[in-house]
């Protein structure tokens, strides 16, 4: 059997379906490459169903034994072949930045469709089809339903088995719930789309945003025992985990060690952010996932924990009454390139026009229809086309944050600035080709000759406009 | 003799000029109304002529003896009776709001001019021509001359007799330059415009920033002497007090107590920051004068200082390379209405469009040609028409923050959010005529019918909006 680097090699075995499996019956499998030995959890799929999924990240004869206190699940053994395939493999934070783990860079462009796979399949198919057509390259998303302004609807299936009038059965899962699931994931992957999946939200009338601890873990056991083996999947503890009145900071360190010590790919790991940030020094949390309208500030993240600051969260374009839904694409493209110019991540498009379906796009996906989205196409072609695992922040004066790649690449951008001019400092001994960059009209103006020294950068005078430097030969 | 309430009454005395009257010959006048006795120091003003000017704030016949160690200027006597005048007073910081003397709302609306006095005379023409035909009721304007970026040229005169080249003479004053400074602060109290005198400022090739103690409280006492009896001065101690790096906080404690002691007239007393605020708790500091660009913030310092909070420089209107000099007339005027909407007054103006002249604004004065004036303007009037000194702010949710008067008047501003609803929550028991602002166009929409209890009012979807509800009888 062959499985390309990873792909997911899943296995399922026949083991009992009476009494209650999710909580009595145990089964790990043990997975070798040489002297290596990774330890994954199987997860109960209903029905007698016992499986194992893993994600094989070298080439070579995995081999694997089952372990379980079951007989009929213990000492099953079997083997495959890793061969190469065209995955990159997870995404990895290396430094400040993004990496797949073959080492391709991978630029976070983020959008927010929080309930999502609790909307009817026909609106799920939508989704697919708008993301397809889009510039992003990652989806937040909730396991648990929205309930919230303008997300009234139930769901056709939940975590658990039950519903609100007839209550949920929190000892065990729901098959039929995770297949969806499973799909959904699928289909995210097939379009190259990362799902930072969010582990528990506070906004909630079914009663799962405080569950005991007990269920909580075996919930984060069996999602990461059933997920771990997708290359896509990021874990995202909680959306505004301090909106969760009850529940501690200590709590959230349980989740994260709990996810942590059970993913045998080492996905990445996160928690957002209402007001208060939760200690992202912590050694299990793998980048920032932050909500602040001022993303200038991001650099001041930066510096505070040297790890990759991604902006999940900075108002939706849109036209509802909040303030958090009513920022217009200008302005959430001028608070994304501020972030990014600061040496952040543009994670937080969503988009927030009400129609009388109540359809709206950062809750329950659908369609796309604000001014945003072809601009960050376009953010993403600028940072893609830049030695974007090279950049580092810097202030090159107070009026000036920007980020560049040593003296061979730089991008500053003005924001609200509508300066004619600029008086730029290039490195000494070094010449520039300079473009000057409508992020809004999204044009590219390569301005004539070359530059270096003390030299002034002729600008438009308009708002929204950003500079790049990149050395040339003389 | 009659003068008019508020307005400035002035006796010349002749005296000795020979030795330095200006640091050897010291003068007093004691002015008697009844029982009240207010002591005004005089100034020398060159040529043997000395003189003493008072502000008298209450009608009656009032009395002044001098007193002096110098025999011929001790003991001159007179009197003058104070009739009623057509002017309201000094301007007073009453809770957060202003008010001139006599009770009459006063709304400060404010623009920059830093160096304009140091301009030839045809520019300063053009620019009180400016100001008479613009929306602001205050100026800051510095005494000492600007050396800065677009500010290269030498004034022809200074405080202090002397040049750059020839070195200044610190122990006597320029009685041309104050000649020259009372004729235009007279210009604008014309124009019934507040002159914010700035007393010192970082921005300096003369040496002005780093005077001796001894020079500086001279200078404060004859300042004080020379213009407490103009019912327009402001006193602000400095321009960006913490960019003078060669003077302390005690320096600044000591400027204000001595202009707090001299100042017969009790005019406002402030200091602007560029990044660090001075103790603005401090009971020398009569309202807060900031420079943020964050202007939110305006109700969290109201909130610390319970003084009136003039948002002075959140950045200017303009097309120069600096970040602060270059932000567009809409981006201004959003910073003004969030102040304003937070409790703040709008004390903001200035532009910096670049000319060939290097006649920016800002510095010179001269034209006035952005975009932001008359929407200033706009904002004036929606002010001045309402009961501007019983607004107080609140946070009837987190994101509406509003100025309000009892359940008599709501003013709330959406800024960035084009929000095309808003469900408003009325008290109970009152209807209300609601207008819907666009601060930007400059327009008054008043809704039909009225509105009460929870009410959703309708609004455009588009930036720069203004909810305006007044309660109306039945």
């Amino acid at each position: 059997m062959e499985i390309r680097q990873y792909e997911r090699f899943e296995i399922s075995f026949t083991g009992p379906s009476g009494g209650n499996p999710f909580c009595e019956v145990e089964l790990h499998a043990e997975f070798r490459l040489g002297g290596r030995v990774v330890r994954v959890r199987g997860f109960y799929d209903g029905d007698g169903d016992y499986r194992v999924r893993f994600m094989p990240d070298a080439l070579g004869t995995w081999s694997f034994t089952t372990t379980s206190p079951t007989a009929e699940l213990d000492g099953r053994s079997g083997s495959f072949e890793c061969v190469p395939g065209e995955s990159h493999g997870p995404v990895r934070a290396i430094g400040t930045h993004f990496e797949y783990d073959d080492g391709e860079p991978y630029v976070p462009v983020g959008t927010t469709c929080y309930a999502w796979i609790h909307q009817p399949e026909p609106l799920r198919d939508q989704t697919i089809e708008a993301l397809r057509k889009s510039p992003f390259t990652k989806i937040r998303m909730c396991l648990f339903p929205k309930r919230y302004a303008y997300n009234e609807n139930e769901p056709e299936s939940f975590v658990f088995p039950g519903s609100l009038s007839q209550g949920f059965d929190y000892t065990s899962f729901n098959p039929a719930f995770f297949a969806k699931l499973d799909g959904e994931l699928d289909r995210l992957l097939e379009l190259g789309i990362e799902a930072d999946l969010i582990l528990f939200h506070p906004y909630d009338h079914w009663g799962f945003k405080q569950m005991d601890p007990e269920v909580e873990n075996r919930y984060l056991e069996y999602v990461v025992a059933r997920y771990a083996a997708y290359r896509n999947v990021w874990w995202s503890m909680a959306n505004e985990w301090d909106f969760m009145r009850e529940k501690t900071a200590a709590d959230f360190h349980r989740y994260f060690r709990i996810v942590q010590a059970e993913d045998h790919a080492a996905h990445l790991r996160s928690v957002h952010n209402g007001n208060d940030f939760y200690d992202h020094g912590l050694p299990w949390v793998t980048h920032l996932s932050i909500q602040r309208w001022e993303t200038q500030q991001t650099s001041t993240w930066l510096g505070q924990y040297g790890k990759p600051v991604v902006i999940d969260e900075c108002g939706y374009e849109g036209n509802i009454q909040e303030a958090w839904g009513s920022i217009s694409g200008q302005e959430l493209l001028r608070r994304q390139w501020t972030a990014v110019t600061h040496g952040g991540w543009p994670g937080a498009h969503g988009e927030t026009y009400y129609n009388d379906r109540e359809e709206l796009w950062w809750a329950k996906g659908g369609m796309l229809t604000g001014e945003s989205p072809p601009r960050i196409a376009f953010l993403r072609s600028i940072l893609e086309s830049a030695p974007v695992n090279q950049l580092s922040f810097e202030k090159a004066r107070w009026d000036q944050p920007q980020i560049h790649s040593g003296e061979e690449y730089y991008l500053f951008y003005l924001g609200s600035s509508q300066a004619s001019w600029r008086v730029w400092q290039f490195p000494q001994g070094q010449k520039y080709v300079v473009d000057v960059i409508d992020t809004w009209q999204m044009t590219v103006e390569r301005l004539p000759g070359t530059f270096a020294g003390e030299a002034r950068i002729p600008l438009p005078g308009r708002e929204f406009v950003a500079i790049r430097a990149t050395a040339v030969a003389d």
